[in-house]
């Protein structure tokens, strides 16, 4: 084991802010050194409450920095790009979150960069470090349910998001269901050759006039011959909810969405459990930490990623054919997009 | 209410001897007064099992009889077309099983006579008398779950029928996704007006080379706006998986599958429960009895068949419409095909 | 395998009829042939509703009739004893509804007349064959949760029976409990040697006025060096509750109370699921049909009753320990009682 | 909401480092200023990791050090009362693990100091703040059940602690029953009267030879006419097991044991779910965060201690009073002992 890894949050956003407290105080072997924001505030307000004493408004302050190792990149999706790029030519280890950007060749273009320089990048597919669905993947692994035959991933966020952002969100294959397209190919470990979509406008008729959809079913059909769908809705009046089911030729393994507690009421009613956690920074708390966790263990034990380049690109090709599939209402071959 | 209702069951093959007993011993206002089977040996043992004295070879002696006031025909399907209209140009009440035919020409001349004769028709779609699906229906009538988005129906068999039966078969479709296309327009309240079907050989070569597929995804668009999955395998090895999900704009009803008991173990190694009961005629057996009895009352009470001719038609034109988007790989819409 | 059994049943209340339909049509190797009740027009509804020719108002009738092999008395628990050692002396197989009687002298003479004439006595503790514990019950013998430490069963009832019924019952221990005495001794395979009693009036004040008490918790120390505890309330306002759990030395099995379907809704206001089953008559449905069944297989294969005689007596003396230890405060030994 | 609040920590063994991190990072309006153990080097480590810079082998130089404003005590048990005495006459808020002591005279003399010094008290009693027993506890005081009549409590530890440690513990009902003590006050919200206890050495000789039992049973009667069963066992195969369940006039609520997460496996060999969390350090992780921040919000808005001095006692003479039970083999009422 190598010695403690010194880092760099780049963005004091909301999911900035969560990966510095734990790179400050939760992750063994990490010591966050310093922080970067356009918004000067946002990054000296955090850096205070964390003991970060390097506070910077230019991230490239960050890559010039000598103490910095690597950087953890939190800024808008308009600048994962470039800083990727930068950060790789500056020979600082990367974390991104997803994703790298919505055009491929952005995309393409960020990854030679990294492949270059040799350094390693981790995409932010937090999901995949969640506890229920890594049993699955383990269980999936271990071989406990044969080979995969069907999958089925349901995915329902609690309440759209603001029409503002909602406009410029890419839709909903890129901006939401492409968390399950990656978990998607991680679960099942084969790549997706097509897919088809149908969805339509069932919650607000504002989407629609974006010229998007707010619910939506997606067929795949992957390359060991298993078949899949994945539905979204952008309003489960209920929380967040979270499930996914494979069934192969030796058994059937899923998962049930959290929920806050196990309790239980009974009365003249009938049973009764409460609603699931939330939304995302509830449901997901351990995998920010978990992912963050083997990050810092791939750059201590010089190991790679557990999700790479090609696990950011893969997802964005899927978007992309599902955006086409829904438009043309026919099954769309993922190197048609590719 | 009317009096006793007199009836003959027509076959006595497994789900003849199933109704003929349950008419016997437990329906109340329903009496067995004769059976028939072109097997004649099947239909007297049938009949000295259940202290029937009138059995007949040819059921048109059934027809003749002026005793029986209804059939229940559960003779083999290509005999289901010609038997109902004979039926009911003879005034008889009637209960077919599933399906009337698989040629929708062969359908409609049934349901003609049967629209001329005033007589009454109910389909054997036992599975919408299951008290889990029937609750869930209910749950969705009370507006529990406000307006459905979503569906999705898991069905898996726990081994394939041997092949002499399946080439037969009429396909994946026709023989075993229509229960779930049934299913699909009784929960929902809505007509499918497109589908799009995904399938493959993963089971069994053999299957594949008799021309059919053995694990199938179906898509379904309801003219309601509500979008739908259904997903069949032909073999899960632990056992019969009848499941259901429904999502809508108040909230979200599923059904898990049964089991036999709910005892659980737990050991060191993990929580341990057993496997669900094993086939339909296990998982379904309150179903018959409940369809019998709402045959019965629908007699003696002149009301309408839960389960009508057109429920009989409308899935037969959804697995011809699964056929033809599985060999051309494109989304079809009913009314191409009905 | 020996030919029919013909059987004839004395006492045509809720539970005779309940029996007489299980003999006439669903229990495969039996033949109902006699019906006997002191009200004669109970007897004859019966006969009529199920096809029995011979219908008595005086059981010795019964009892003087050469084709009748076996009994099946569930008349008023005061005649138990008596029709037992009438229906002994008279060759006649027995099925007898529980108790035998709450003197456990009465007991002891018609357990006499039964070794006298080597006939079979079988007892209706129908709950040995719910599926739920009968499953519990093959976990233990099968070494699964290796040797039981601790017993837990929770026995609630959906409302007190009327108070007329109350006064006459023999208390909580004797006439709701003993199931549960029953339960804790098969379940665990081990005689129960002292117990501890704890209970009060907390549903109604009429039932303390009767001497009686509604609320009631019990430890028992069983030979083998298991302890248990039972606990019974006479309102459960969500309906009947029949749970147990057994913790040993490899493992714990435990069972959930049953309802009517496996529905889940869940809305803005949680997790929902529908009550349990009523009542016994729902709850154990199906115990009562086994039961039978191996009444029926125990004749004709000459094979040792399921539930003898001893189980009938064991009961008693721990309802009257109960009794006595709650009277007292202190623990009893049933060798106090016995 | 007054400023931040400048702890110090009195003992750095396990839990003493786990507040003294939570103090350090993740509870807001808390300052970790200090450490204290009798194994200098224990505080160091400890301190150095946290980025601490007072570091003291003498609890006293915490005492006196007027930047310490409130101490949590965690250092071995028969130093608390002492600590506690002093920590109030030096006018510290006090945070204590539990118990007291197990001493009622050494319990009396710390709670006096406290009073007289009119500091805040809070009992380490964590298992309250657990959000499934937290949630149990809302919903009873929500009305949800009505009036409670039955508690039960199953308390069962993975694995026996070593003899060295069981040798001075106090015995199971003042080192292990003693935290279902306070849940059942806590959950009921009565206090206990009179209880009797049953118990033997079920698991390891060598605990019986110590004079202590490994597995045992405690009945409750409460102040309100609440009857409660508390088990225990020192080794359960498949790890800790901790649930509750409470029956009222209007319902029951109850809560499943937590897992590790949500997956199921169903294979051939029926269904599959992982084993419980381990030990209290897995299962209890929420709950000591929680306590702590109960602290800091009590110190800075001025308010009662949710777990008071009166809520350390109670445990303790219920322990004493299910000793004497045990000994005698009689109910004891806890007025004899306390």
């Amino acid at each position: 084991m190598k010695e403690t890894v010194n880092l760099a949050v780049i963005g004091a956003g909301r999911i900035g802010r969560l990966h510095a407290s734990h790179l400050a105080h939760r992750i063994a072997g990490a010591r966050l050194v310093a922080l970067a924001d356009v918004r000067r505030q946002a990054a000296e307000q955090c850096a205070a409450d964390l003991g970060v004493s390097k506070v910077f408004q230019d991230y490239r302050k960050v890559l010039d920095d000598p103490e910095v190792q690597a950087v953890v990149i939190c800024s808008s999706t308009d600048t994962h790009a470039r800083i990727i790029s930068e950060a790789a030519s500056a020979g600082k280890q990367i974390f991104c979150e997803k994703p790298i950007a919505q055009d491929l060749r952005q995309i393409d273009d960020a990854l030679e960069s990294v492949a270059e320089a040799g350094v390693k990048l981790q995409i932010g597919f937090n999901r995949r470090f969640d506890p229920n669905f890594r049993r699955i993947w383990e269980l999936i692994r271990e071989g406990k349910i044969g080979e995969p035959h069907l999958l089925r991933i349901t995915s329902r966020d609690p309440a759209p998001p603001p029409m503002e952002y909602l406009r410029v969100s890419g839709g909903i294959f890129l901006d939401m269901m492409i968390h399950d397209f990656d978990m998607a190919r991680y679960i099942v470990g084969q790549e997706v050759q097509e897919l088809y979509a149908a969805g339509g406008v069932r919650i607000d008729p504002e989407i629609g006039k974006a010229g998007d959809v707010d619910t939506a079913v997606v067929t795949l059909k992957f390359s060991g011959g298993c078949f899949g769908t994945i539905d979204n809705s952008r309003k489960a009046v209920y929380g967040y909810d979270q499930r996914l089911e494979v069934f192969g030729s030796k058994g059937m393994a899923d998962t049930e969405n959290n929920t806050p507690n196990r309790a239980r009421l009974i009365t003249e009613e009938g049973f009764r459990e409460d609603l699931p956690l939330y939304f995302f920074m509830e449901r997901y708390t351990e995998s920010y930490l978990n992912e963050m966790n083997a990050f810092i263990r791939c750059i201590r034990e010089n190991a790679d990623p557990l999700v790479t380049g090609a696990d950011a690109r893969a997802p964005v090709v899927m978007g992309k054919a599902a955006g086409l599939s829904l438009e043309q209402n026919r099954p769309v071959a993922l190197s048609e997009v590719s």
